[in-house]
């Protein structure tokens, strides 16, 4: 190893913990919410407004999934935790400083104040620190001290938010935007022509393979869903909640088979309400401080698999709210941050 | 939330990336790299005066496991990476304040200039940060371009590397040195007599839940090894290994099982010279910025599982070298860096 | 191969097709009921008198285990299919004039006329033929054309029934009388003491490892139940039980751990209401038609595990009901066959 | 249940016990032993002439597959084991009375004389039953009584072999013969266009769900293969043995994933020599002796899969040989039978 290997300077602080809540609109809340609850097996913990939110068994937060009535199906806002109140502060003016920040709020049920922003492609974010810590009631208290609630065995009682993918016009953009204002760092990437069309960036600031990933937008629209993402702990996992879809007329849109970026072992299905939900588990890690992202064209993108059936076009072509244009979807008037 | 929960200060930076190889001392160095290689799937790298390198096929350095042969079986130095040359700088400096340092050295095969230290109880350690990617020959190319092997299929074929269980006379001074001097976080403990007694810890720097345990010497001795764990993906590849290890004639001392401390899914077994090594998979992830360390008793702690059966005799008995008295052990004199 | 590995006959007919439905007295039958079926995830399909009447989704008979309360715990009455009309009437001829036979009974709910007698060991028996095949409400309707009801995911999720291993003073006189009465198969025995004592035998009338097994009752006693298993897909399914019945306060007496007779993946707990339930899968099946017992002896037995830790005490020494004098166990008044 | 519901008559004997040793064709025998040996962790027991001989750890047989340099691939010959000498005869009777009867041979290695005859599509069969038991060297014993071999966890460690299907011009006529002349049980059936055209059909002898199934030769040739399908224990394996096709550049043609007909979890691939082999597990097991044969329609067969994407084209249309004419493939002239 020489000198040209050894970084000039050192890395940025890690400021963003990981990626924390995430609201979902649906415009069929009970058909959503039976998905969440009674397939995946997440718990309801509160209800609000046109809000429920949800957590799985393995969350230490008291919720990561708000899931809200809407007209239209899409993300309602995406947010991430600060490992201290000074990194908060800290990310705060580098985002106020970006010029796309909105201002500080109130929180919302189970965290406090927030900062609030959108990233290039508009979608809401916001980051915070403050966050009670999941306390089960009785009947769902675990046996395992060290989990915060009761397996309980329902459907395919996914253990945690794992992942979220949205779409945006400009890959490039709202990459260099996370990376500079938030410090996630590139791990994987799909760069076509020559490195010249930047397809898709997957994004992390733990060892988590990617907490956040930028995908094109075909249709050249802002704001919307690609998927969201939930853990399990075991390919089987996986295999058995294949069959929990199956078996209740749930759309299966690709999977169960393994992805190459990422290595991780994947079940795309969509909820009622429309949106594209992963099922998720395996894949790889990064320990190495000095890992190098790795870059795909179109030869080693191939199919997006490892093995397995191509993924389908629709895998291309479908993100939430599914729209033609730009008018048919009101981002500016999103009631994402209503309750409060 | 209130005050009160707000930390007054932020946290030291993480400086120590991940735990990095590990030098296994053997006294039967044939039957132990059958072992790894041939049982446990490993692959050997290198090969230098009385040691073997081996590496996952998911590890990203070059090797990670280094087999030397020795009168006794047991641990000769571990290592940890840190995540920039600066970073080592002052990690070194933070362990020669301490009086424990050594010193720097030119490194070993595969990796650059090391500082070199012995925590409380004696165990050799070193912290470095220049290290060699692993490139692997054609024969061994993935086709998987993210990772850094080909998946053999041969054995067990694990996967890297995962992490370090130590014996030492005092847990409580060994686990505050790697908390002061390398910045290892404390994720759950063992905890006895009204919380005089500390039984183990258990430490990362990472979303890993452990990368170092110090478990309590029941005999009181120095610088032992109690186990050496190696990750799998999935629990069925740790219910294989069961079957390879049986077919062989490997003992296993525990498990398949699942630990309630960390939650993961284990097997616990000899290798042939002696040394208690664990495939491991599963567990729970510490995401939360603000974790709180899970603490067990003698009433939680219970047989030390989740649920299979009780962790024997052994478990707490059986450290490597399996001495009586420290005068059988010459830990001074452990030619644990001979090559270099 | 020579004239003398030539059998000088032909096998007698198979005319038992399968294990059929067991009856299984409880003392706890609210708790009893919870835990089939809200933790296995068994389906109820009928309530009548004392009794319950559940299946597993794979089953095709309408229901395969009968929930009666009793005092005690224990067996109620255990039964085999036919393979036809005229092998029902073979069979109970047969069993006739072994003097053990009851009588002709109108069946019971789901099944037509049987033939009812007693083993050797006192055991309720029957044979039938007619049987209703499971008809799903639609609620219940699979998506898959080929299983008799939809996988619900509720709980551990049990596909069917699979075998029953009953204890008895004489292991030799009860494999006799069900190897010439209703033409079971040896598959598997344990024999002490150089042969003379016959520990355990596992017999079988089709290519499943086993569908009835005999072991001796170690306290001497008549009409005892070891033990009663169910059938899962996959070894995960196995360990995820597992977790359920942690979270819930089951006991687990033994496993998750592989049997070195039969290779079998298995899960033994105590339901409420006392009787020890196997959670099983995988094993070898027999295809050979000239398939050679294999005989177990003190050093092959050991433990009674491939890996894993031993059998406990228990194993051995618990039975349904739990009692230490015959008088205490009233046989003979069993309401088993009440409610017809 | 009604005087209808009751069969007039018995089912005939069970005479055939099972499939037995398979002989597959390949014009690349060296890689095609590499696939099954290395790969497929298949073990070669003998080497003859053209042919080696292989068996899965858990194959009772000393051998179950045959591979024999050809020019060109396909299946060389099928057999059926019977279940005694007398059933033998019987069946080799029957097949004579059909006018397909080849004529009586010595068998081969490992098997003792055999009844020689073709299927109407013009496969070469033949029945026998003397058969040595698979008696492992030193080095290839198992540490479990009841296993014939080792576990010896190279690559996929197939355990053993599971069914065939071929492809036929009629598959009425040619599953009309095989139930009438070796009594194997009709499963299910895939009928088109109204139940006019029979597209599959899959038969078994055993609880197994199938073991030789008739599937349309969309060209109207002859004598063709579909498959050979090996067994392991868990869907897991088969995820795993998908890794190592991947790693080592064997063609995926299908799965991992799961089908509708039988319920079972497959993956198939192309071995070098261009045969389709399946890697296979789990479904259902046929324990019903009034089993009804399950019919699917073009609605319900759908793509073919329960869930993952629907079988390709190529599944419809590649056979091996893999020609276009009749005069191509000189069936007359296979050298199935040379060694003997």
């Amino acid at each position: 190893m020489d000198a040209k290997t050894m970084p000039p300077q050192e890395e940025p602080l890690q400021d963003i913990a990981h990626l924390g809540h995430v609201e979902l609109m649906t415009p069929k809340p009970n058909e959503s919410l039976w998905y969440f609850r009674d397939l995946l097996g997440m718990e309801v913990v509160h209800q609000e407004g046109q809000s429920a939110y949800l957590r799985g068994y393995g969350d230490y937060a008291a919720w990561t999934l708000k899931l809200t009535e809407g007209k239209l199906p899409g993300v309602g806002h995406i947010s991430f935790r600060t490992v201290s109140p000074q990194a908060l502060e800290r990310r705060a003016a580098a985002i106020e400083e970006s010029g796309l920040g909105i201002g500080w709020a109130n929180g919302d049920y189970g965290h406090g104040r927030c900062y609030r922003f959108r990233d290039p492609d508009g979608h809401y974010m916001e980051i915070y620190y403050e966050e009670e810590k999941y306390v089960a009631p009785p009947e769902l208290h675990s046996t395992l001290m060290n989990q915060p609630m009761k397996f309980t065995g329902r459907g395919a009682c996914v253990r945690q938010t794992d992942h979220l993918a949205v779409c945006c016009k400009d890959v490039d953009a709202n990459r260099k935007f996370v990376e500079q204002t938030l410090g996630l760092k590139l791990r994987e990437q799909v760069m076509f022509e020559n490195g010249k069309t930047e397809i898709g960036s997957w994004m992390s600031s733990t060892t988590k393979h990617h907490e956040l990933a930028y995908v094109l937008d075909i249709k050249g629209l802002h704001g919307r869903l690609h998927h969201f993402s939930l853990w399990v702990d075991d390919k089987s996992d996986v295999l058995r909640t294949a069959d929990i879809f199956a078996e209740n007329g749930i759309e299966i849109e690709a999977g169960p088979s393994k992805h190459n970026n990422s290595q991780a072992f994947y079940l795309y299905s969509f909820e009622p309400g429309g949106n594209r939900i992963e099922v998720y588990t395996s894949g790889f890690f990064v320990y190495a401080p000095d890992f190098e992202p790795v870059v795909w064209d179109e030869d080693t993108r191939g199919t997006g698999v490892y093995w397995g059936a191509a993924l389908p076009e629709s895998f291309l072509n479908y993100a939430t709210p599914n729209i033609e244009k730009e008018s048919e979807f009101d981002l500016e008037h999103l009631p994402v941050f209503s309750p409060h």
